[in-house]
């Protein structure tokens, strides 16, 4: 097990700007999400009323660098390994630190993620197609819309793991104990049901086969708050950039419901 | 809710000798299996490796009639509205009372019954389509071979009840806290990955319809150690009659895990 305070100080020093997968990897990583303090308590709101896609690990104070409760000396401005800049809904520059634009109308919200509940489901001897082919995760937009807060909304996005039955009875067992990354699976089967077309086209991610004797397994994911920001198009904000998250001291195993 | 103990006492006094479906319906019914002391070492073996089909709720020691830790005045041969005599696997009686034939060398076991986590289901809000239409659930044997012991081997056997997928998912975390009835379900989908032919030609109970937006999600059944005694053909034993079950002090809530 490394460090995740160790790791997070060669992110801070630039020496790692890179995505975080494998790192640390008994820890806690979290989509990172920064608005101004006037569009955060629509987003707070819009997370608090879509729990499976947006679990909040935490939410800082308005210019509060700090975010003790996930790692003692954690500065949001550092880090992150790699950054996204938006303003009005474009991608503007691609950081590894910021420092440099940080307003003290800042609002930070950390959102877990799958990375957390697919480390349980390979501790419980279940594999996974993506992580052994070494591809991303496949992601689909389904016809469920989000409910909606302030100019936040859009579809549920889910991820998709084929898995046989036995094995996702189990998956849907490991995954409720974590109702902080994302919980207990969305859907099992037929795709059609939640308004995917074709299952070898992910709307993001990479396609992974689903065989005969497998079913398709879907969790709610953390791009749907990522495409509810893209449709808002909020004057400024900050994101992670994909699969560079933030690493938490928090254990994985303590996000652990019973 | 009913009091056990007053219900058993109308079983007890021959005033019920029906099926106990609905009866003091918070408390845990339990299946029965009374056999001769040569044979229990074996049936206990295998109720221990089979214990999704075969969970043991209490054993007995030999002769002895009541069963304290289930109910503090149970007596097992007055207390099950009807039972079932066999020699050489044969049916030959359906008495309601087995005292004339109770030997010291019986040892009674009692198995937990999908009633108690039917119940848990129905609590959680979910609605049972052979409960809706005042059906038996449709039960199948499997191409999956229980593990043997002694003369005690045969078919898993499964019930099978139609769900949603969202129904199908909470199901497995409802059920997966009553591991002592059962438990989560040991297939979701494709029937005939497990060696059923046709959904709607049960082995035992009633068909119920799978509707095109519904996965049939199976469970590991309590007629599995039946099927298992019929198989081993004993010179004596006594069983429940169907549905006609032992009813315990044991609140359903009692057994949940968590």
């Amino acid at each position: 097990m490394q460090s995740a305070s160790h790791v997070r100080e060669k992110i801070r020093m630039g020496l790692w700007t890179s995505h975080t997968s494998g790192l640390a990897d008994e820890h806690v990583q979290g989509n990172v999400v920064i608005l101004p303090q006037a569009l955060a308590g629509d987003f707070l709101r819009y997370c608090q009323r879509n729990p499976k896609p947006c679990p909040l690990l935490t939410v800082s104070e308005p210019g509060e660098r700090k975010l003790p409760e996930l790692g003692a000396d954690i500065d949001i401005c550092t880090d992150v390994p790699r950054y996204r800049v938006w303003r009005n809904g474009e991608l503007v520059d691609e950081p590894s630190d910021i420092t440099a634009i940080w307003r003290d109308d800042l609002v930070s919200f950390v959102i877990g993620c799958s990375f957390s509940f697919e480390q349980a489901l390979m501790d419980a001897g279940l594999s996974l197609r993506h992580v052994d082919q070494g591809r991303n995760v496949a992601m689909f937009r389904t016809h469920i819309a989000t409910q909606p807060a302030g100019p936040f909304c859009g579809p549920l996005v889910v991820s998709m793991r084929p898995m046989k039955a036995a094995d996702a009875i189990r998956a849907v067992q490991v995954t409720s104990r974590f109702p902080n990354v994302h919980g207990a699976p969305v859907h099992i089967g037929d795709p059609s049901l939640i308004g995917i077309a074709d299952l070898s086209k992910p709307d993001y991610g990479d396609a992974v086969d689903v065989l005969s004797d497998e079913l398709p397994v879907f969790w709610a994911c953390g791009v749907t708050p990522q495409a509810a920001i893209q449709q808002a198009r909020p004057a400024f904000c900050i994101t992670h950039a994909p699969g560079s998250m933030l690493i938490a001291d928090l254990l994985n195993q303590q996000l652990a419901s019973f």
